[in-house]
Formats: structure tokens, C-alpha cells, sequence
């Protein structure tokens, strides 16, 4: 129950127009994509770093626990009010700022859409690398608190390369300016990287300065289809090896390639045990000669056939059809996101494969193979106890696996609620405790999305 | 003078040759290139993380200062044992541990100088793109702690973006391991960039995972001559505006060319007031259509000359001879690194002129001019005290200028203790109170390079 004096002072602050105490309303701010259920007890919609400062004191004042959130299309719960309070939803800050081309450079609030950003760099020939699938209706904000990647990363690398300078408010309600405007800067620590993947424990992003990139002249693409996964998980290690890279690489597992095939049939050979969705990009000069060499390294015994694909939309048809009907068989898939260096992915998917044989799991594995940023789905009937038991079991010793060969437990989705009991597999005590005592640096009360990111 | 018992109990810790007391031996690891004079009571050469960890945790049951140094090429006093105490050289933990060419890593420890790091990448057909012009007497610890750039940085960025993770030992003498393996990653705070750039203070880089990148397989240059720095000024712009930039953009002004045309008038023509030294580098085909398009960007009615380079040594052959020709003629040089957004170069040039011109200040400027980072050389006759004056009078509206621009006080350098006393301009209150929280935290005892970094 939130105190009545906090409510006062709150409807002080901010117009009730923009604060929902109704829990219908707040209702809707209850769940992300973790399907998880946490209604906050009140929803605030600031409009400016000014406003967001004092709710943000407001709620040291009273010990409220405030989630910051984007669109809530986050995977791991970061989003959820899961000790009650408020949830600070930036979603009104909508106003790019600016936009620079000469020094390609975007200034933005934290409630544009990404598809926005992108939407408004293109005219000027530029784009914001990061790209998660989820561009179309999740927050630059929220990219920013959790490092969102894409396909394109394995190319461009994650929203932490593509970040100059931001304006925060910290869990003390203090507004902070970090990084700077131009693309090289070492005055003080690097806050900025900081707070980008930090889940909205440390402060509230409320402006954003982005680094544009050119956009790239032509794309082009690729599909191979392999016979079996090994000749696949080779195959990519071929392709990641030549010095001009792919601007994507994903690969899809024989699970995957059944499920798709079972309601779309013609989408894809019948034989396919694996494929490789590869896209480059460039000049009108190097998409060839990049292709032909890429196209030589999908070349092995394994190979069922490589074909060049002129509209690289294509390319994503097949793709984009795997998620919705992922969520149909397995409403309660556990859905990780791991990742191990490039050429240890033939052990990883041997080791999986093992894994969930052993446990007698489901299992349907695709992602960013360039980057060895592999979604591992575990496919549980809800109703059955058992097996969600062993499927939990069967998780315990893949991120054993992962750890055992180099890898890491996140590679987008990071830790929020849903992987804060594995965090120890990875992060050292002094580590863990170092990053605790950062965090009530920022947020001395632990009014800031209390509870996540750590064990 | 340290106490006899921290002395024993180093001694039991490090064996006599790696520690120095006798101050003579100390007496070489009291200056780096800020020309300030700090003898250290004793130098620690540790081999280990371990033995540096022991190190840190008996300066802390002591409270005896401690700083950490790579080889002393520093600009900014960072190495120098300001408050006395111990200086831990790094340099003998020189071991290259790993290179991993299929994923493109290499793990090694702090005192591997960059230049000997690029010599082993360079047969597995890479490179580590941050290249301080020190690249053959710098550590890869140093880089890394100062975020180094250099020439390349306009087109691969700095020493930030090119790290994976760390394994370091903070102020407390905990060992913490930072980042991951892999390109991708989301686990936790992002302490690899927060120690990057962090000049010593926070902890100690014992081991890092540097990301390697593809040698490009051809570089070309162009080198172009201006009758103005205006002129000069407006080509950076428009060769900036390309999507497909120079892979280095070096400016010289008038002061710079004059200095060099007194001693070797053969190497410039005469009435250059402001020269271009452009790099280009990529595919076999990529260069001729990128030089073609920086040349084109080049003209204007100031130009006098472009023309293509085939060798491109040649191209830095000009620059080379300044460092040493400044000194010669101005040992007392104050010597800064500022940046400003790429535009706003003809405005920080109009600027630095009016100022230097106001108060009688002969200046000298040059510089990394497609990341907007200007090296300013002030030249004062160090037997002139109230040019000296003056000339600190000019700097400190220089610093204005550049902040009023939206630019940064430091591009690569650093503040060490150089640049304490202006941090204030560039960081609000609230934000410089957090990083000093922050080194706390780390740094609870305050040993680490004690006085650094802040004002
Ligand atoms: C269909 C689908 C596809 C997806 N594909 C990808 C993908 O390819 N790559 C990828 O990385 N992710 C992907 N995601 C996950 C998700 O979209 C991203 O994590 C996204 O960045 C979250 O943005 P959001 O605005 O929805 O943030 P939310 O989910 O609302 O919040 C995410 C976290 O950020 C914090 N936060 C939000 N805004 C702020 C702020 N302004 N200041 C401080 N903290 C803040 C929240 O507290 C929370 O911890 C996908 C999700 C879906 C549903
Ligand atoms: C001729 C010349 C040219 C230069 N050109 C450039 C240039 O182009 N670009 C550029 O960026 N710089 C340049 N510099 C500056 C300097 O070379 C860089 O800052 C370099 O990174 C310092 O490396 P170092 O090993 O000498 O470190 P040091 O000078 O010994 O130390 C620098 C700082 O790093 C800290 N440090 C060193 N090692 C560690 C460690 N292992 N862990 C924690 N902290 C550590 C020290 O405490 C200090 O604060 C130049 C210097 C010279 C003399």
C-alpha cells in the first residue's frame, strides 16, 4: 500500500493524466515477455529529466521501489514491479531532439521507438546499427538499458558501440551527464557504458545521444542447407574466418526447420537438417566479392546446396515465421540466449543435443551464429511437472556447458529476474559484490528496480 | 618514508630483484611525458595477478600509495608517484597468453608494448586497431587504462571499443574478471569499459582479451595543401560527410608547416598554410572509389594542392619530424588534446587564433581532425613568467571555447594531474561527486593512484 502522504506529493509533481493508480490501469504495466505477472501499485509518466529527478527523490523520500520501463517487450522480467511500488514509464518521452548528419550524431529521448530513430536517420543516408527484432515497438531506452543487439551485431557489434553521451537520473535522484558529444572523449569514468545494459537498476535514461552509420550502399544474401548440424557449425566457423564478414548470420536447427516446415512446406527443402540465412552488405563493388567468398566457405561434405538471394526481405520470410509458432507449441518454452566463441558452436549443439536427450527435452535452437549468440529453447508442457523439473535440471547443466567453453549466459536478453540464480556460474564473488556496491553508489535506498540483476 | 615493517613484508612477498628502494634506481620511474618529477619510494615489479593482488592488499594494510604504471609515455602526470609511496610497474608481466585467429581474440598481460601486440596479430592477418603514435614504447596496460587512440581511430575508434575483458585487481586487492570471451554479452554491469580509461585509479589490469580486427588488404593516401586554415577547415567537413571515410585524417596548420619547412623545405611547398594528410585503406577495389571520393570532397577555392600518395609512409613522414621539432624550440610547450564535433573545427580554429592572438601566445596546432581532436601546443619560454601567465590565461578560455562548442577537454591523454583543475568545466557536481563514490568503492582506502583524475 503506498503511503497517502507519497501519493499527495506525487499528484503534486505530475498531472493525473499522467498517473494511474487504478488497478485496471496498472494492470497493463504487470507483464513483459519473461510471462511473468507483477502489477505496480501506480504508473508515472514523466515528460522530462526534470520531472523524472523529483519523482525519483519522491520515491527515496517515501523507500518506493520504482521500476523504470520501456515498452516491456524485455525477456528476462526487468521491467516488472516485482516488489510493488511504481513503475516510471517512460513511454511519453517521445521527442527525438536533434539530428546532426555532419557529425552523425542523434539526440533523442528515451520513449522513441527504435523503428523511429531508424525511420528518422535514413532520409540523411544514415542508421543506428543495434536492431533487435523487437525494433518495431521496443524503446530506445530500453535498447540502451539492456545493450539490445540483433542480427546485425556480428557486423556492427551491440547499442553499447553506438553510444556517445547520456543524461540520467540516478537512484539518488541526482542528474547526471556522461560521455560527450564527439566520437572520442576520456574526461572521467565511462558512465555511460555503464548505465547501457545496467536494466534500470542504476539510473533512469532520460536522453540519449547516438552514433549514426552510414547506411550501406547494397545487401545481398545468401541461404545454405546442410544435411546435419555438425556440417552446419562448421560451415560457420569457415564463414567467420574470412576478413570481410557477413552482416548477418543466422542459423536455424533442425527443430526449428521442422516446425517451420510443418505449416509452411514450401518454404523449405525436405531434407534440410540446418541452414544459414547469411546477409552482406557494402558498395555496389564488394557485395559480389564478399558473396563468392562467403559462398566458398559454406562449402563442405555437408552441404545440400547454397543459393544467392537478390531481395534480402526473403531472406527473413522464413525466419520471421518461427517465433509465433514457437509460442503456439510451448507457451511456457524456457528461452535462453547464450552464447560461446564462434568455434567452439559444433561442441555447444553436440553438447545440447546430449543434454536434452539425456533429460528427454524438446528442444529447438536458432540465432546469431556470427556472433555465437545462440536462443535455446526448451520446449515444456506447462502441465506436466516432471518435465518442466528435468527441463530445469537440463538448464542448470547447459549454462555448465556454456561456461565450460568460454561462453556467457546472456548475449541480449541479460539477467533481470529470470537468470539471476545462474549469475554466480559466470561472475565471480569479488565481482558480484563489487557490482552490489556499485549499484547502492548509484541507488543508496535500492528504490531502483530492486531485486534484479542480482543472485 | 615507509615504515620498516611494510618494507619486510614486501620483501617476504617479491623477491629483491623486482623491487627497487634505492632511490637512485627510483629516480627513473619519477617523470613520464608531462615533464613533472615524482620519485617513488620504492618500484614493485610484480609477475602474477596474485602477487599484484598481495601487493595491493599489504599497500592497503599500510595505506601506503600505490601506482600502477605501463612504460611512463603518459601526458598527464598519470604514472608519477605524487603523494610518494610505491609505483607498481607492470612491465615485466610481458607474457602474450593466447591468439585465437577463428575468434579473433588475444589475452595477454599489461606490459606487452601495443607495437609488439600488432607484430604478433599481423601473421594470422590482423591487427588491434588503437595505435597511439607511442605504439613502440607503450604498454597495452597503458592503452588500455588511458583509452588510447590514435590516427586510425576516425574509422575504427578508440581503445574502448576494441576490449572484450579484464581480469584486474581493484583498490581493495580483490581480483574481479570483467566482460566475456565473446563479441556478445550482457552479464552484469559493464566493468571492462568502466576500468578502460580510468587512469589507475579503480585497479590494477593484470590480463586483458583484446578483439582483433582484419588487416585491410590495401591502403592508398592523398595529401592536399590549403592557402588557409578556413579553407582547411571546410574539406575536413565535407570529407567527413562521406559515408565511406578515410581510415586516418590528419591536419597540420600553418604554425606546424612552418616549423617543418625551416628544417626541411624540401618536404613541403611554400605556400602551404594548412596541409591534409588523408588515409584511405580496405578492398583492392574499395580504394580507388574512396580516394576518388575524398578527393572530390578536398576541393574548394582555398585548395592548391591534392595529390594521391601510392607509398603511405610517405604520408606520415611530414608528421613524424614535428613532435621532436616542437620540443626542440619549446621544451615548456603546455601541449593539449581537446576535441570538437567534426563542424565545429573552422569555429575552434577561428577561435584558438583570436585567442592566442589576444594574448600573445605563439601557438601550434595539429592533429586527429576526423574525430574533431586538435593537439594545441601553447609555446612559452619557460624563463617568461608572465608569458607563462598568460598563456595558462589563454588555455583556460581555450577550455571554454571547446566546451562551448560541445566539445571535450581531452580526446586521448587523459586528466591525470594535468588537467585536474579544469574537470569542473566539462562534468557537473553531481556527476563528478558519483565517480569519486565510485572510485571509493573500488578504492576504499584511497590507495590507488591517489590524487588523480580529480580536481
Ligand atoms: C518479439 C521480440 C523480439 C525480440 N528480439 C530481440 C533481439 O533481437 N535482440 C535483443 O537484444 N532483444 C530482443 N528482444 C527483447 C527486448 O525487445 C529488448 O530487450 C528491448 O531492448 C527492450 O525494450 P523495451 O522498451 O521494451 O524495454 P522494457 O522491456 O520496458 O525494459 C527492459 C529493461 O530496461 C529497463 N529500462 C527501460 N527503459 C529504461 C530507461 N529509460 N532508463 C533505465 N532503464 C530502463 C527496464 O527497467 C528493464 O530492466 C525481443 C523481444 C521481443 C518481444
Ligand atoms: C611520443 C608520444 C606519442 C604519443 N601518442 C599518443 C597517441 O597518439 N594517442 C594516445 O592516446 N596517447 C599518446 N601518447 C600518450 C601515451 O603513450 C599513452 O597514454 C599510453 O597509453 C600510455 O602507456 P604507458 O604504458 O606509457 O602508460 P603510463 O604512462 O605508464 O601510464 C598511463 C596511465 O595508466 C595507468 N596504468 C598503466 N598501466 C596500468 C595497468 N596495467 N593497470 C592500471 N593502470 C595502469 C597509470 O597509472 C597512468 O595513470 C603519446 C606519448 C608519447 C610520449
Amino acid at each position: 500500500m503506498l503511503p497517502a502522504e507519497f501519493i499527495k506529493s506525487l499528484q503534486n509533481l505530475i498531472p493525473s493524466d499522467r498517473l494511474y493508480f487504478d488497478p485496471v490501469d496498472c494492470y497493463a504495466y504487470a507483464y513483459d515477455n519473461s510471462r511473468k505477472f507483477f502489477p505496480p501499485e501506480c504508473v508515472i509518466f514523466p515528460l522530462t529529466t526534470d520531472e523524472t529527478a523529483k519523482t525519483v527523490r519522491l520515491c527515496n523520500q517515501f523507500k518506493i521501489p520504482l521500476t523504470p520501463r520501456g515498452r516491456g517487450t524485455g525477456t528476462a522480467g526487468g521491467s516488472l514491479a516485482e516488489q510493488g511500488g511504481a513503475t516510471l514509464s517512460l513511454e511519453q518521452m517521445t521527442q527525438i531532439i536533434s539530428i546532426d548528419p555532419p557529425n552523425r550524431a542523434l539526440v533523442t529521448e528515451p520513449g522513441v521507438l527504435n523503428e523511429t530513430i531508424q525511420a528518422a536517420a535514413k532520409p540523411h543516408g544514415f542508421f543506428w546499427p543495434p536492431d533487435p527484432s523487437s525494433a518495431a515497438f521496443s524503446t530506445i531506452g530500453g535498447n540502451l538499458a539492456t545493450s539490445a543487439g540483433g542480427p546485425h551485431a556480428v557486423k556492427y557489434g551491440t547499442t553499447r558501440d553506438h553510444v556517445l553521451g547520456l543524461t540520467a537520473v540516478t537512484g539518488k535522484g541526482d542528474i547526471i551527464k556522461t560521455g560527450c558529444y564527439t566520437t572520442k572523449g576520456v574526461v572521467g569514468y565511462d558512465l555511460t557504458r555503464l548505465l547501457i545494459g545496467s536494466e534500470g537498476t542504476l539510473a533512469v535514461i532520460t536522453e540519449m545521444t547516438l552514433k549514426l552509420t552510414p547506411l550501406p550502399a547494397a545487401k545481398s544474401g545468401l541461404v545454405a542447407h546442410y544435411q546435419d548440424a555438425d556440417s552446419c557449425a562448421s560451415a560457420i566457423v569457415s564463414i567467420m574466418k574470412e576478413p570481410q564478414g557477413p552482416s548477418a548470420l543466422e542459423f536455424l536447427d533442425s527443430g526449428s526447420l521442422n516446425l517451420i516446415r510443418a505449416r509452411n512446406p514450401e518454404l523449405l527443402p525436405s531434407d534440410s537438417q540446418a541452414m544459414l540465412m547469411i546477409e552482406v552488405d557494402g558498395t555496389e563493388h564488394e557485395i559480389p566479392e564478399t558473396t563468392a567468398k562467403l559462398l566458398a566457405a559454406c562449402q563442405n561434405s555437408g552441404l545440400l546446396k547454397a543459393v544467392s538471394v537478390q531481395n534480402t526481405a526473403d531472406l527473413w520470410k522464413v525466419r520471421k515465421t518461427l517465433s509465433p509458432l514457437l509460442r503456439d507449441i510451448a507457451p511456457k518454452k524456457i528461452n535462453e540466449d547464450i552464447v560461446v566463441p564462434v568455434d567452439k558452436i559444433p561442441r555447444l549443439l553436440a553438447g545440447l543435443s546430449a543434454l536434452c536427450k539425456q533429460y528427454q527435452i524438446a528442444n529447438v535452437n536458432f540465432g546469431h551464429a556470427g556472433n555465437g549468440n545462440i536462443h535455446v529453447n526448451l520446449l515444456i508442457d506447462p502441465d506436466n511437472p516432471s518435465e518442466s523439473e528435468r527441463a530445469y535440471k537440463c538448464l542448470d547443466q547447459i549454462f555448465d556447458l556454456v561456461i565450460s567453453l568460454n561462453g556467457t549466459l546472456s548475449g541480449e536478453h541479460g539477467i533481470g529476474s529470470e537468470k539471476r540464480p545462474y549469475i554466480g556460474k559466470e561472475l565471480n564473488d569479488a565481482t558480484l559484490t563489487l557490482m552490489k556496491q556499485i549499484k547502492l553508489t548509484f541507488d543508496p535506498n535500492n528504490i531502483l528496480n530492486p531485486g534484479k540483476l542480482f543472485p
